[in-house]
């Protein structure tokens, strides 16, 4: 973990509005996670559809009806500890908010999902290239072919994020992030993209596209945005997620994910 | 797997009633199950608590409201297709029952959850000692000091199964049970039992007691039995569950689960 600022500090620091970047980066080590807030009534529903897509939405904690501070992180508040909240009526994004203390209600339950910050600290110590941080960019993303298994009311495809590598690297890469389960595991597809409904690779559906040297092939993980497709998939009265890079930062420390 | 009777042949013999004693080693190689099923009120609290709780309650199969064919077994019936059920009415045992196709109804919901029969196989498969196999012994379980996390209205302790090995075998044990992850994965605990609340190994809670030998520790596993537990801890109007040893038989082989 980085010295320089705890995660408790960083949640403070966030809360009293003095941290209003994103968290890349930050209190680095410690696990950052993806949030979804949505009515109890399809809280089993939503919870149904992580369970069976772990890949993409890797359930790191669940918090009852109403409830605020999450097991991983005591003392933390999860309407005000997150830089950049996006809200969601009937379906329709309405808009960022810096906290949601004002919305927030004891109808609503809060998942925390893995996020990829863990392993790609893990492959970076082992020496793999990280393409979009050698780069300054944001992670590639793509929307797949491949439909999760839907679960009530929630479906949506897969969404990948993609790294360039060579085939030795690749290797070494599978070894290194199936130890973090929890944030997304084993990649789910490498070589080529079109058979996984990649048109171009040029055009990611999110964030930007990398330079791929000769020799390197794209190695896909499931991606937490995933769980953003599902959750509005469906119009809810109300859900509430992190804005996209914007995510909760846990007391956990990356190597607590690991399986072995 | 066992070539001479495949899943769904042995399915159809139990829904005939052709087949009513345990599932231990029938179909071998094929995933066997723990069934809870519930009321879909709490349906998200105990989905809920297996998910808080992944070492004794791996999750392999929820079930929609209603729903009695689960994905991990095409053509299958909850109802029918265990030889033997438990019945509990407001939180009390009240029979045994060959099937349960005359109370299952729309508002109940499914759950299978990992059992050990898998990663005993592979533990076999390395030669190391299944105690309780050799002796023809059902497996020894004890109800520990230690308590899984709660949520909603359900809680329990941790109940552990025991298989006394080498301190050398206890290291190959970890690794070849920490790649079945859905089966309980690697142990919760080994030596010293009092550690862990239990003060005499020669009587267990629950199944028979068996031989430790000279220069043999106990290792420690989480136990599906915690689920039975949990289910029964609050007084719900209606729980099923298998009864203990008469498991669902899934379509999956056991190299499914392994996480690597």
């Amino acid at each position: 973990m980085n010295p320089e600022i705890s995660p408790k500090e960083l949640r403070q620091l966030i809360r009293n509005k003095e941290w209003t970047i994103p968290t890349s980066g930050a209190a680095r080590g410690c696990v950052q996670a993806n949030l979804v807030m949505l009515p109890q009534d399809e809280a089993f529903n939503f919870l149904l559809f992580c369970v069976r897509n772990p890949k993409p939405c890797p359930i790191l904690d669940v918090l009852e009806p109403g409830q605020v501070e999450p097991a991983i992180a005591p003392g933390a508040d999860l309407r005000n500890d997150l830089p950049r909240y996006r809200i969601f009526v009937n379906g329709q994004f309405k808009t960022e908010s810096e906290d949601v203390a004002d919305i927030f209600n004891d109808d609503m339950v809060s998942f925390l999902l893995g996020c990829s910050f863990s392993f790609e600290n893990a492959m970076m110590a082992a020496g793999l290239p990280i393409r979009n941080i050698e780069e300054s960019k944001n992670v590639s993303m793509y929307v797949t072919s491949r439909p999760c298994k839907p679960a009530g009311p929630f479906s949506a495809p897969l969404v990948v994020t993609m790294r360039p590598m060579t085939p030795e690297q690749a290797v070494r890469a599978v070894q290194i992030t199936t130890r973090f389960h929890l944030t997304h595991g084993a990649p789910v597809h490498m070589g080529s993209p079109a058979e996984i409904g990649i048109k171009d690779l040029n055009r990611p559906g999110f964030g930007d596209s990398v330079t791929i040297r000769d020799g390197e092939i794209p190695v896909f993980w499931a991606c937490g945005v995933t769980s953003q497709l599902a959750v509005t998939s469906t119009p809810l009265s109300l859900v509430i997620t992190h804005a996209p890079g914007y995510m909760f930062v846990s007391d956990l420390v990356d190597e607590d994910l690991t399986i072995l």
